[in-house]
């Protein structure tokens, strides 16, 4: 090792360690990439993920509601099911959810795995049911050797499709957002207005609830803390869960990370855009009525973070054969 | 240049000139990937195709019927357009359509560019307007800049719209199946069974509309040559398109490249599966009922016209703006 390598090598140390210092001053912590991973696991649950035999329409898939080309959302108020149904709600994104407390709103779901059952059976999007499901895929040879392979068992059952989707799910984190890269060391990747703003976002308040590595996802808080939220949407939150009139309106925190890309917000989508919400949470959370100025700094900050989207070739997904159950949009 | 290197030289040589005697010598032509390409054209039609803002409801995109996970199909009898309205019609391939002589089943378009702008404005599928749809792109600089890029005008318009997705479409070609691979030279890439199936298929005159390089696609026949076809569809093929009687259920051929994934068969979408399409072609256009060995002969020799899938990644589409038109699903 020469003088030359041995400085590099001090510089970039310097640089981690005061990275590091970074980090742990700050409430928000910088993505880290997936670190462990079942990859034919993943290979077949994105299959699954973009295949809309999963449905009984043969049309719908996870895909259509969270679509990995517009932030893991559908960019819609509320969603579109089986035979053009409105959704009760807003689609989350999909993007960072492994780092979600538990999944859905209201947090009906304790990890990825239990989500992804959902909406599969749930005769207001894909309509299906697990066991139409199981024989569209037992009766694809493609599919029942993939999964014998990824599994080692002889029969395809949901526990595996869910397992699997999830898996694929695991790797949808977005990691080097220029807050990322200024959490990390690199004070030039973001703007003194943007820092302004990310400075205000955690002297009002709002860090109380967003932070951590997903900027949100890790608390369930209700809607409406200062002032009463005028739902439109019947939606109750994590009291459909408990039971317990306490949790009316509690809803889990979104993650803040690609929110320039997950539009309309909050669970029910009234608010179309970043300047509205950052409104509304101002003043039904904190009490706080944020000036133009201010709203416009922390919208700018909010932008930061946006990371590096997943990027992926799109599936092939294997041709039904004579015996697959036959989709059935219209009926 | 030593004498090893030319030995091999003159084996790739001979390899290639009895390639091109077995080219000559069948009415099918292996197909060739794409020559000449504008590639910045390719990435933006890349991404309007995969962009569900050009229907009204915002979840409608050009992958939607023409899935590139699924041949380039929705693997529906029809299709599902805006509001879930059934569509008249069994979504054609868009994989080598590039190959066609026209576009839509009554060839209606004349080429990729002409008919991409056609499902955007209709009121069955997307249900948008041509104007709306730019109002939509002119109103996200991510795509304003591209569209600047590429065109070097001021202004987006449908015009630049279409030829950028019918540009990203030329590429939807699928060469290297294992029958080109046998048409190309390579004996042992198709077996005996399949082999025979072929023959067949020529000697029974099915070649007769399906040839070229698509296998289909280079003319228009009349559907129920030899026995009449009992249609439930309305659809009347070429005689929508030009008034004449005479041209009443004559439809373009469709391309037989990677028909196993393109299921169901025909305009109607009424053949589920290759089996029952070429026992009905053989009786109605043939007036030859080919026995099941036949039809399996056949269909086995199908199979080897499944070419290798385009693969790229998925697209990564620029957010909407505070000022981009709301989608519009429920109204």
């Amino acid at each position: 090792m020469n003088i030359q390598t041995l400085s590099i090598l001090a510089a970039s140390l310097g640089f981690l360690v005061s990275g590091n210092i970074a980090q742990a001053q700050e409430p928000i912590q910088p993505i880290s990439t997936v670190k462990e991973i079942n990859l034919a696991e993943v290979e077949l649950g994105k299959k699954l993920y973009f295949d809309p035999r999963l449905s009984k329409s043969g049309f719908i898939s996870c895909n259509s509601c969270h679509n990995l080309s517009m932030g893991g959302t559908d960019n819609l108020k509320t969603s579109i099911g089986h035979n053009w149904q409105q959704g009760p709600i807003n689609s989350p994104t999909v993007l960072n959810s492994s780092l979600n407390i538990a999944q859905f709103w209201d947090g009906r779901a304790k990890d990825l795995k239990a989500q992804a059952s959902g909406p599969i059976a749930n005769p207001g999007e894909m309509a299906s049911t697990h066991t139409l499901a199981i024989d569209v895929l037992e009766s694809i040879p493609a599919y029942v050797n993939e999964f014998k392979e990824v599994f080692g068992k002889d029969k395809i059952d949901i526990d595996q499709v869910t397992q699997a989707i999830a898996e694929f799910e695991k790797t949808l984190v977005t990691p080097n957002s220029r807050f990322d890269q200024w959490l990390l060391g690199d004070k030039d990747a973001i703007t003194d207005n943007e820092l302004a703003g990310y400075n205000l976002f955690k002297s009002s308040g709002c860090i109380a609830c967003h932070n951590g590595e997903a900027v949100g996802g890790n608390s369930f808080q209700k809607m409406g803390l200062v002032e009463p939220y005028e739902a439109t949407s019947a939606a109750e939150g994590l009291a459909a869960v408990t039971g317990k009139d306490a949790d009316r309106f509690k809803f889990k925190v979104p993650t803040l990370r690609n929110v320039e890309m997950t539009y309309p917000y909050f669970h029910d989508g009234e608010a179309e855009t970043m300047t509205e919400a950052v409104d509304i949470m101002g003043r039904l959370q904190l009490g706080r009525k944020f000036s133009d100025d201010e709203n416009a700094q922390i919208v700018a900050f909010l932008r930061t973070l946006t990371g590096d989207q997943p990027t992926f070739q799109l599936p092939i997904l294997p041709p039904s054969t004579e015996t697959t159950p036959k989709p059935q949009p219209f009926d």
